[in-house]
């Protein structure tokens, strides 16, 4: 027998376990056993670890010896609690069976419930409940999700014919219902659903070959195991690829007392959020259902009543509230709102259950939000005194500011425009995109780069790859609290549903709005902040200023310690990212001024530059590509004046900027007055077999000095240029792909040189700081040298990780997505730095660097300089600054101020 | 004025500096000290350091202040020495100023003999010397190369009309010689001489626009500043590339007081060599010119006659020996020879000059030989006690070990052929090549790898790249201390000299020999052992078993520690290499069977697998490939029986399989059934941008696992039917390109599962090494983790280098050459091993791995593993083999040993 403890009880006022251990009993476990030590109405249970999950799977998909017994004592303790006894024929507890991970995957885990219904104790309980079609509403309840759950998918049958087993039996409800004229499943009688479990159950025997088990004990060991079973079915898998979440984490089982929510009208289950997850607003806002259990709250399937009237909006205010419903129990709920902010000093998102009036809570957690939601509440807590400014930063995931800096719908020509369809706002930000009816579409549409729509009836979480894939998400059931509406706000995507005036026809693949037909690939555009959809293409914006995400922004900024700078090419960009907030720029590519607007006419004097015969030829063309290299340049170091502005050198292969079409080398070959054949021979030798570690970057410099000292030349013009303009240009120029420092003392004797030059010219001194990319593996190796000669170092992570993995970033799409479904990777690394590999780099080339200047400014350039993950490991390492895009620079500050709050000393 | 003490005198019995101050004083400065000390007969001079060559560039190319004052101190004590005084009318000492660098770099830098002649000292020493025809030789010499080396290349004037003042003069002797109808120099009386001396000061003064210095001084100045000068000459510089000499050395410069070897007929002068300089024999051997300055002899313009009769041969036993014309000098420099040879205890290459009957020792250093004489040399002083077993060790370079692995003609299909010409055996081995008349063709036949063999009359030091382009040289001039010879027996090139059958018409690009003409194309066979021409095709054969290498190699083995194994992949090559000392099979590339003899049946299954549909069909077609690698990797592992052998299972990306061509990819549709259109898509779908960091490697075996999946089982089921036979097999698996320990565990998984069905299909138990190749940079980095799973690490330096460098060993030729040249890396970093980069990375990779496992077992199989520099860095990293390709496994070994020896603690 095992020496571990795997089962920890819950009940009454007292608990084994509390908020804290999450890891052990997992959220939904640690939360139930805390709200039992807050004194709240809790019904009794038991959790088993997620120890005990791992020891399964690692035990060959065994249930560990002794835990049965273990459960069964614990069992033994619910029924003192509840006043019940399982499996009694006269006074019978019954039981859910439920997941419960240490982070919450909404629906992606199996439950079973009224565990316990059998032939035994069906006779007693409709005695005890004087309601017979409740009891076998539950009992044919219990038959079709443990036919489901624990005998089709936990024993991993393939379904025969390829249809599941639950799909037959809802097929056989609805002809039934159909038979029988019924609307809803509340028009069932007792006979019915008497009849319906008999049929389902030899449904079952047909299909799997095995009798639905009629003992109660047998029940309960099936639901554990198969919930644990489904820790790694394929869409939790699935699921925890996209948040992150490590397999070896394994779930915990939640064994609890029933309470019926389905027992008539007095009865009623429901969800609520402590304060609104869209905005943040301080409402209690929530929805319940009279006679349900809770799944059908959850599973969108009925349209919820709202919970108070001030919460009522344009798709309920039809239905009558719990405040106005069952006053008592409302009051008694606003209490237990009160407390549970108090004690957890977050916003809560609670399930509960009224059985006969007598409240029941079930779940509580951290409640999912959009970032403006996050934001709004982290500002007000902080103002109500809840928690601290540190708290409050640490409050917003950095990647969900990325949500409020979202374009939305422009609200000007939103107002010429007609609504086609009001739902419900459940996404925030704006969308347009053409129609998408299956996942599949989505996620088609999306590898060809066209923007999509997701339309469905409802989603559930076998959707959740098509719903990345789709810019915005339209379904026409469901509340805020549907699967949809969570997974959408989870991802701060755009989303509309209880769009009910949609009707979609999937064998015709259209939608059907007020008689008006859409078919796949027409447009809309959706305001998922106001749940409006229009037909064809709404014009949208950016975010404009938010003073909230202001305040918040300056209470970052008393925290941030590391420099965050942007990677702009042009002035619009520069002027973003300033107004984003950015201290300077950290990489402008000399070579995008090639391919930017108006651009057409230098590219053309690029291309005979990079295909001229000789040193005098292509001198000719660096000398007419001078005057647009400065220009270009004088741009953006005006708008940033007072800033920083590190210029790249040009960095890619030449090849890159040579026509590809034969119609666009012949035209360069007339205009260089060269044959066809020349010019193919000329652009043939620049052909490469491995381009990415070929001529480019500074061995570009070196081979042709006099592409170098254009740029140079170039570059100081431009700033002695804005000094006389009285701005106050701040010049700093970087090497691209620098191996050694011999490279950049052969490119800086030829920058001092055309600095002599043009401080002649000019009768003007001239001062830059001369740095260089650290983004080569042997670069890091040497930086201690490099470092006597480079003012700074930018790490250059991009090409970094191509190197030290040996990865090409043009190639290995197919090879990281197999890498992490096999778990060879845990991450994309040019999403998310490789701290090991990559970062130990980095760390390597900033410590030799410092070696030689302990001051040396470094920083980082590449893409992970906007990932707040990798933000914070340049923090760790001793990152003067990381530069990222303009719209991730809110992001990079804030992960910034974060690291400096979690590593404070 | 300076502190440093810049000047060093010599002369008589004594010196200020010894044979050990090579670095300061240079090779020939160091040795006349030494000479002087060992009481030999030197000219009294002084040497200039190195020291002040590197601050006469680091100022700016100006004599340090005070240098002068400090020469005119030492040349006072030459005067005393030798009973004469500078710029003397009466007694006039004259100065040569001759180059000396570290190491010797014969005929790259520039001399001026003669200096100190002047209208107010030739009258003097005419009437002192009774020899007026002499002193205007001499002073005619003087002329000649002092416009030549100090008035125009040292003050870097572009010659008039581009040709050199030299080539101005030297056509002015020539047309005067033709019209006074004189064959040789000698014929020139003192009046032609006079008039001659005259016409060449106004050609100079013409062609320069400055008068011949008449100012003693001056000259000796203008000597000094243009030895420093022609340090920076562009053959000096290219020599420097070729030999590794790093620039910033320097040259020490010596002023030695001139003695006359063409003062009559009793005066002479030679080169020797202390032992044969080709074979290694214990005999004097050397040439010598009667009435001739010291250049005529290296110049190679007269064939000069021997030293003495037992090493007269074919071309020069007509001539006369030193032997029997001056019986009594020839006498004393016996006993010179004996001498250095015992203070030095090595061979020696000596130069002495004989005035009037007065032998004066010029110079000596350590003679260059062939690997040949290196080893018997080597091999005989051991025995005869001069050196030790270390020393004979480290007497050989290991790369000179090569020349004698070297294919040499076929002796019987020799014996049919006829000799169409004989020349003398400058360099070992044979050559068979298309005949190239110029350097400039040799290097272009190189680039287009067609063999070629170096014609010429003589060649001089602007040829050496056209002399290593060429397979071998042959020229119709020139002695065995000619330029071609000395050079090529440095590189143990195949070379024969003095071949004067033949005659060269530059102007038809044909070659006469005795009647006959061959064109450029036509092939020639060299046998440069026996100094043999053949026309057309020789058939030639490995070198033969070598009994004096075999003994050296026994002493070798006695001292080396590392392992040395190779990279094979045939049975053939693998028995090659244990010929050679192999200890097994570090590098057995499994994809090159499909490449060799008889691989193109299985060639085609393989690219039916790649281009496979789907996974069942890949795994049918991989079912069809397993008997034929089966039995390849029997083949090689029955001929290692009882030696280790490395497997890499496969690693190029797989669209290297795939025919290129329509026509191929034609046939191979139709064999798969399909269209050309499907077969051209699957094609264009393994497509990759950069293929060097794409799918290849262990990634093929993640994502296609059946790949790996064949090759182990075809492995494990090779070894065990080995075993049945009897054999002892000894198997070692390693994946290639790992990123993570991951990748490893994934491959393991797959292995162990073969294993498994193999072992119980054949009833047997297999023991196996799983290793992996370290070759990625990150691998280095997490190297820890992956000696969790591998059981040896194999370093696969070619990769490693290109991801460290970011170069793409396709592409970067040309930048490689370029960074070379401009000092940006001191060598090709695929030669010869990066060790700060590169080897930072090996040196972190082993040690990380032996943190893990402290007896890990690491090898290193890429190109470096046979490179004598790598080797040793290889050794001191701790590396417990290296693998290299058959043929260098003699050099790894050496190389091992020497390491050994020099790291001894």
């Amino acid at each position: 027998m095992s020496e571990k403890k795997y089962v920890y009880t819950f009940g009454g006022k007292t608990a084994e376990g509390k908020a804290d251990m999450k890891n052990l009993l997992g959220g939904k476990g640690a939360n139930l056993a805390e709200m039992c030590l807050l004194g709240l109405p809790v019904p009794a249970g038991l959790t088993i670890t997620t120890e005990c999950c791992t020891d399964y799977y690692a035990n060959n998909c065994k249930l560990p010896t002794g835990l049965m017994d273990e459960v069964w004592a614990g069992i033994s303790v619910v029924e003192k609690n509840m006043g019940l006894k399982y499996d009694d024929p006269e006074n019978c507890l019954l039981l859910s069976c439920r997941s419960g991970a240490r982070s919450s995957m909404p629906g992606m885990m199996d439950t079973v419930l009224n565990i316990g219904l059998s032939s035994k104790t069906l006779p007693g309980l409709i005695k005890k409940s004087n309601n017979e079609r409740f009891v076998y509403d539950s009992y044919r309840r219990l038959i079709m999700m443990y036919a489901d759950v624990v005998m089709e998918k936990a024993e991993g049958r393939e379904p025969a014919e390829g249809v599941g087993i639950r799909k037959l039996l809802d097929e056989k409800l609805d002809n039934y219902k159909k038979e029988k004229g019924y609307k809803s499943d509340t028009d069932l009688t007792t006979n019915d659903l008497k009849y319906l479990s008999d049929e389902f159950k030899k449904e079952i025997k047909k299909q799997i070959g095995q009798e639905f088990p009629d003992d109660a004990k047998k029940q309960l060991e099936g639901g554990i195991m198969a919930v644990f079973k489904s820790w790694n079915g394929k869409k939790a898998i699935s699921y925890r690829r996209i948040e992150g979440i490590p397999d070896e984490w394994g779930t915990a089982v939640n064994v609890q007392a029933m309470v019926f929510g389905n027992m008539g009208d007095s009865s009623a289950t429901g969800v609520a959020f402590t304060r609104n997850p869209a905005n943040g607003a301080n409402e209690f806002y929530g929805e319940w259902l009279v006679n349900a259990q809770g799944e059908d709250v959850v599973a969108g399937i009925r349209t919820p009543s709202p919970l108070n009237n001030d919460t009522k909006n344009e798709q309920n205010k039809h239905l009558v509230s719990m405040e106005d419903s069952l006053p008592a129990t409302y009051k008694e709920l606003c209490e237990i709102r009160d407390i549970l902010e108090k004690a957890y000093r977050d916003m809560l998102d609670i399930e509960f259950t009224i059985q006969d009036k007598k409240l029941y809570m079930l779940q509580c957690r951290v409640g999912k939000r959009t970032g403006a939601a996050a934001l709004q509440i982290a500002m007000d807590m902080l103002k109500e005194g809840l928690i601290s400014e540190k708290e409050a930063i640490l409050r917003i995931n950095p990647s969900q500011l990325e949500e409020l800096l979202f374009p939305i719908l422009d609200s000007k020509d939103e107002a010429k425009q007609t609504v086609i369809a009001k739902g419900l706002p459940a996404g925030p930000g704006g969308a347009v995109g053409v129609i998408a009816l299956s996942c599949e579409e989505a996620m088609r549409l999306s590898k060809e780069k066209i923007v999509s729509i997701l339309v469905r009836e409802e989603t559930n979480p076998e959707d959740v790859e098509g719903m990345r894939a789709a810019a915005g998400i339209l379904t026409a059931r469901g509340g805020m609290t549907s699967h949809a509406a969570l997974v959408a706000r989870g991802w701060g995507k755009c989303c509309i549903v209880g769009c009910e005036a949609i009707h979609i026809n999937m064998d015709k693949k259209t939608i059907n709005i007020a008689g008006k037909e859409y078919k796949e690939g027409d447009v809309l555009s959706l305001n998922g902040t106001k749940g409006f959809v229009y037909a064809g293409k709404v014009k949208m914006i950016d975010a404009t200023e938010n003073p909230v995400l202001k305040g918040f922004m300056e209470i970052v900024e008393k925290y941030r310690t590391m420099g965050v700078r942007t990677n702009a090419d042009t002035p619009k960009d520069a002027q973003n990212a300033i107004n984003f907030g950015a201290e300077g720029i950290g990489l402008f590519r000399i070579e995008h001024m090639f391919y930017g607007e108006n651009s057409e006419a230098p590219l053309a004097v690029l291309r005979k530059m990079i295909l001229a015969a000789d040193t005098a030829e292509r001198k000719k063309y660096l000398n007419e590509l001078h005057p647009y290299i400065k220009q270009a340049v004088k741009g953006t170091m005006k708008v940033m004046d007072g800033k920083p502005v590190t210029f790249r050198l040009i960095d890619p292969p030449l090849h890159e900027f040579v026509p590809q079409t034969e119609k666009g080398q012949k035209e360069l070959a007339a205009e260089l007055k060269i044959s066809f054949e020349e010019i193919k021979r000329r652009i043939d030798a620049l052909h490469e077999v491995n381009p990415m570690m070929g001529l480019r970057g500074v061995r570009l410099g070196v081979v042709y000095p006099e592409i170098s000292e254009t740029q140079f030349d170039a570059l100081f013009e431009a700033t002695l240029e804005l000094k006389k303009e009285g701005c106050n240009p701040i010049l700093e120029i970087m090497v691209p792909l620098t191996i050694s420092v011999t490279e950049l003392k052969h490119q800086k004797e030829i920058a001092d040189r055309v600095q002599a030059e043009v401080e002649k010219r000019n009768g003007m001194k001239l001062e830059y700081l001369y740095g260089t990319m650290i983004e080569i593996p042997r670069a890091t190796i040497v930086a201690k040298q490099i470092a006597e000669v480079a003012d700074f170092f930018s790490f250059g992570t991009n090409d970094l990780t191509q190197m030290t993995f040996g990865f090409s970033r043009d190639d290995v799409n197919v090879i990281i997505s197999e890498y992490k479904d096999k778990k060879i990777i845990p991450a994309d690394p040019f999403q998310t730095l490789d701290t090991v590999g990559v970062g130990g780099l980095v760390g390597v080339g900033i410590n030799f660097g410092r070696e030689t200047k302990p001051d040396l400014k470094v920083g980082v350039c590449g893409e992970h300089g906007g990932d707040p993950a990798s933000v914070e490991f340049f923090y760790t390492v001793g990152m003067t600054y990381v530069s990222c895009s303009p719209f991730r620079v809110p992001i990079a500050r804030l992960a910034a101020a974060q690291a400096a709050i979690k590593y404070e000393k």
